[in-house]
């Protein structure tokens, strides 16, 4: 048994982070900690399956943290708020888990007396670099392993260094990398390394195959409570519980696929298919919630703090102070987005038939739109016309007077 | 005859317009000029039936200008490189068209040596805003006169009116409002006077119908050339061909149906139904392709400034300076997007299958995402990590030791 | 004596208000009861003649609310909190306190059952719309009486009014107009009709002649808790106690002088002198003190609200909810902005020679900046900057390779 | 003499470039070709004794290269046109010349057909990012050398390397450390390593001790041409000769002195003091010749992309294509902002007493600003106070009805 103070390991499971068990101990001479954090999209087989393999590849301790509540209290309901999609298409459907990772693996880590925490990133992806700024913001005082970037090991290395140390798990690389998450899946493969070319059917992973037996359209109902989803169709239920209850739901619609075209925080344009059925609902219908309690001001100063909250949570910054601020602003903003929406599902999309929220401004107007004023009078009209005209209108007179 | 200068009237053939053309006769005493600016949406038989109710009411005179070309070229144009959507959602189908109709409006009434040109505007919606700026701003000498706003003729005034006078025309009022022009249709009902009900599948106006027997998913191409849709399926069109061409090819799959919940520029909530096939499947193909050739930051700040271009134009602001600044930073960014997007048309939605063009970054890249970096070490990506981690680690530590 | 709920006026003492005062009385028979917000820039004196005036001028009741801690409170707090400058110049010396007027006048209408409430504004200025949207807001039930602006009262009718019933006022009309709050005063005149012109010194209020016999310079200490100014030179003042410190002591030193060419609600240009000694030293002390303990990117998010905020303020839109957002975001910002601040005061400007925080930034670093890295090595800085290059560099070679 | 391909220095004749020259030779022994891009701040002996060390040093070659003009042309024009402040202060005194020398180094490379170019950073500032992003952009197929910053060399190091080689030049360290550039200069010391201390007054460079002898005011005149400066005092002058011209006269009354406390491109404050003259002046005399002809509209929007703009030219990004983009935004704007400014120079600041120009948006009304309407009538500013009250109104009639 090693003396020294353990490592703890950030672990999923699959081929890397496997290899980094034993590798580590044999390396270093320290124990290995293994430390898995579902931020949604493991079911119990799966996190049995992930302790048992921890353990049998020689792991002292394996923790299973169940993050799921916290990410979405910490992330994902802000990721709501400010109805955020990257490129007007993405819901950050992975990345904006990392940082919660790395306090839970900082956590253990200082809890156990480690002095280093190790992941399994490589040097191509974004996870490196969302792990390592929440790690040094966090734990400053952790050493940072991450050999396989920074040894550059290679598939078929650490295949042949498990195989030789008798671990037989299937390995066999799949025909494409899933990642999946609370909000949502992304895949790649052949062609998302090009641009031309769309997933193949088989490829998607959560609604494969159910438009060829499409499903008759369904009308639901989505209740929020200050910007938080809390009720379909009128149960109530946790965050986290709805969140995947309308995975489960809009996957077999195949609604919330997609094919983004991306920046990655390198500076590379990187493509990736996802399906993200409860984040697309979810944000659909608390954007169009909000226009009926919102002013149009706060919608558009909302707007423009939303979209820098997606980059920093893309490009590894979720624990930016400007982060907090902005959250601030996004919290103030809801204190009346309490309301339902009627959206019905239909094969491939989503379509939001109505909203209702006893905060209705259109509801606070006596005017009717297209028919009569009621709030105000022609006259109020013809002035109001007459003002916004000054500006251009000053300035086509000094044209000409120029 | 009357000796007078004659007014020119900005016609549509509606009931408000069509009352104007002998109550202004006799109650001023001059020729009435009538002008319609066909702005899409007209066919042989409407501009026709048009040009005859003119002539029968009375007007001395009628003009038709098609002014959807220059409509395209001035406004359209930007809006498509601005990827402009209000509320993420409504492409400003209608509204967008009064800068250009006051214009020729003013031009005809100069022409013929009017002091006065009149709409029939009522005083609760935008357009009576958009005209007016627009006129006060390009030919502040002419007096604008709007008495269906001013004098608040009701309908069943206007009716008798005409009626009295022998004209029998059906003013019949339709159960729904239908604007109809190149950038789509909006539809104002019962339904859309509160926010709850959907539109009935009846009163959808170019795809009522086609979900009930849904054609056969398509795929097409469509070419853009410096951010200007040129080709669809590879064969050159002149945009106003191009965009009714989609409208056509789109109605026939009930794409770009939606209902929008927006802010009046009066500062009410207006809520209407619309169908813009070829602004949502131009606007979409255009931003996949922008993701292929502009760099991130070019697309952050395009988009910062094209929501407010969608703002200037929505609330009769077409004129301000700042509309022809910000087209100038999206001319700028248009330089590379040229190239092709596949996207194939299912019942009620798109698919952007893919996007090829000859200056895509992602050809550029030796780093296939995912995969290996190419463009970077290990080493490189270390530092990088460590220096983007610096801000919140300094924070985190200043805030330790405070 | 009237039997009718009276009239509540909001009375400044001028000639516009002291005119209302019968004028209200006879043309409707109702008690007049006036109300002064002092907001800053009156003196005892200055208190008591208002008073006199009223009731001399036949109030039933006047009252005098001291909204100078509410008026910080409220409005200027975020102003320092967001370092707002028009145009990068003017401090938003006057209008700023319209809202909060409007709500103590609304009050006191609403104390004593009236159902109507005047200004003496006039159709030219902002302060007719700041105070009617306030009023429209607050008290919508209340009707708005604008007698000035709206029967269009010429100067020489309302004196001539005056002294018919006796009132002996001096109402000569100074050469410059002068508003006068706790946030600086503005000063109008001939020179500010054009925009060539400077204010002769003899025009200026708080600092007139002080640089003919400059005094020495000075090193004064700011100190501020959570982004609100706190000290002064080590002592613990109150908001407004140091703001009228800090008017006297910028005035003696003719600090905080400006000419500003602005944009008026309406759409006009409108040029104003103002001075404005107290903002202009918190301002610049405080966006220092930001520098050093807020990251790169809040002072950025910020300056982009900070800016709305500003526009929000000066165009009536004080009680916008989008207001309320921007300040929970302005607030969560300065949770670490407290330190000092050394400012030199010097004839006609300020220099802010050092600052000094808990919270420090910089002194959290170990780098010492141009001299040693201490953070990062050689080769993070080598590999950061390939990265960085990354963007432009694919976008040089994509463009040869088009 | 070497036959292989030379190295290509950017030289600066300072310590690190001096050691590079021998070092380079003897490490690689390839021949050392020296260029030096003025960019302001050289005078004809500067020009000369760096000439003549390069050449004392075994430099095959000297390129002096008069960048000034281009410097101007490609960037600071625009850091004029956007008034573009770092931190609402400090005028990007340096550093935004550095992609103009990149150009001019990888231009002779590539003329001398060398493979790598060499610069002196060192590990701890911008300059090494913005010259290696520059040059990976502009000439990729170059190898970069940073020895100095690679190997870490101290400075002790380097005067003895050049000592034992008989190099005998005064490399005492100056007390502080003082960049020059047209845009202004940088001065770092020992004050500037904390933040509470300003610069004594015998570190300043331009305009040491001037304020011991003040000068009389004196009022100057800067005309403008479509943004761009172009007169003093009614005399035209070339761009370079008049910001030259401003930076003497400016520096005679201590204009443009600073301390600002900024962000670096790697994340750590930094505090540098500044002397800016010309920058100062142009800046704000520019400023606020916009407001006179530019709508309040056009302004915000400009002001937001310029803030992007400094910040792109600060940290390395001079070449990104956003860049380009921007400036067609500032360029399109600036076709009114012709005319004159009228300065007054005091000690230690500036006051800006009026402006004129032909396109006056302010002569161009016929309202006069507090006095009278004349655009408008009091039932249109009536009209307008109702309807900009509407959305606040509703807000709150939907929070009393909730």
């Amino acid at each position: 048994m090693a003396s020294k103070a353990p490592i703890v390991l950030a672990f999923s499971g699959g081929l890397d982070t496997s290899f980094l068990v034993p590798w580590l101990k044999e390396r270093t001479g320290a124990d290995v900690v293994t430390v898995t954090v579902d931020t949604g999209g493991l079911d119990d087989a799966a996190r049995l399956r992930i302790a048992e393999r921890a353990r049998s590849l020689g792991a002292i301790e394996h923790h299973l943290v169940d993050g799921r509540a916290a990410f979405f209290d910490e992330t994902l309901r802000y990721l709501v708020m400010g109805n955020v999609l990257r490129g007007h298409l993405y819901p950050l459907c992975v990345g904006a888990e990392r940082s919660l990772q790395a306090r839970q693996v900082a956590e253990i880590a200082l809890q156990r007396g480690a002095q280093a925490v190790a992941h399994g990133s490589t040097a191509a992806g974004n996870d490196q670099v969302r792990f390592e700024v929440a790690l040094r913001t966090l734990a400053p005082e952790l050493t940072i392993l991450a050999p396989v970037r920074d040894e550059g090991f290679s598939r078929a290395y650490e295949v042949d260094y498990l195989k030789q140390r008798g671990f037989a798990f299937d390995f066999t690389k799949a025909a494409y990398s899933v990642n999946h998450g609370l909000w949502g899946v992304t895949i790649g493969g052949q062609e998302t390394t090009d641009t031309v070319e769309p997933l193949p059917e088989q490829a998607w992973v959560l609604s494969r195959g159910v438009l060829d037996a499409p499903q008759a359209p369904r009308l639901i109902k989505l209740g929020f409570s200050k910007g938080v989803p809390t009720h379909l169709d009128q149960v109530a239920l946790a965050p986290v519980a709805l969140v995947e209850a309308l995975n489960a739901l809009g996957a077999s619609y195949a609604i919330g696929r997609g094919i983004h075209l991306g920046d990655t925080i390198f500076g590379l344009k990187g493509r990736v298919a996802f399906e993200a059925p409860a984040a697309h609902l979810l944000i659909t219908a608390h954007r169009e919630l909000e226009k009926l309690v919102l002013t149009a001001k706060q919608q558009r100063v909302k707007d423009q703090v939303a979209a820098i909250y997606g980059d920093l949570i893309h490009e590894a910054q979720a624990l930016e102070p400007a982060a907090r601020d902005i959250e601030a602003l996004l919290l103030s903003s809801q204190a009346r987005v309490t309301g339902e929406v009627s959206v019905r599902l239909y094969p491939g999309h989503l379509f939001v038939e109505g909203v209702r929220a006893h905060a209705s401004l259109k509801a606070a107007s006596r005017g009717v739109y297209g028919e009569a004023a009621g709030e105000w009078s022609a006259a109020d009209a013809r002035g109001f016309a007459r003002l916004l005209a000054l500006p251009s209108m000053l300035h086509a007179r000094a044209g000409r007077e120029a």
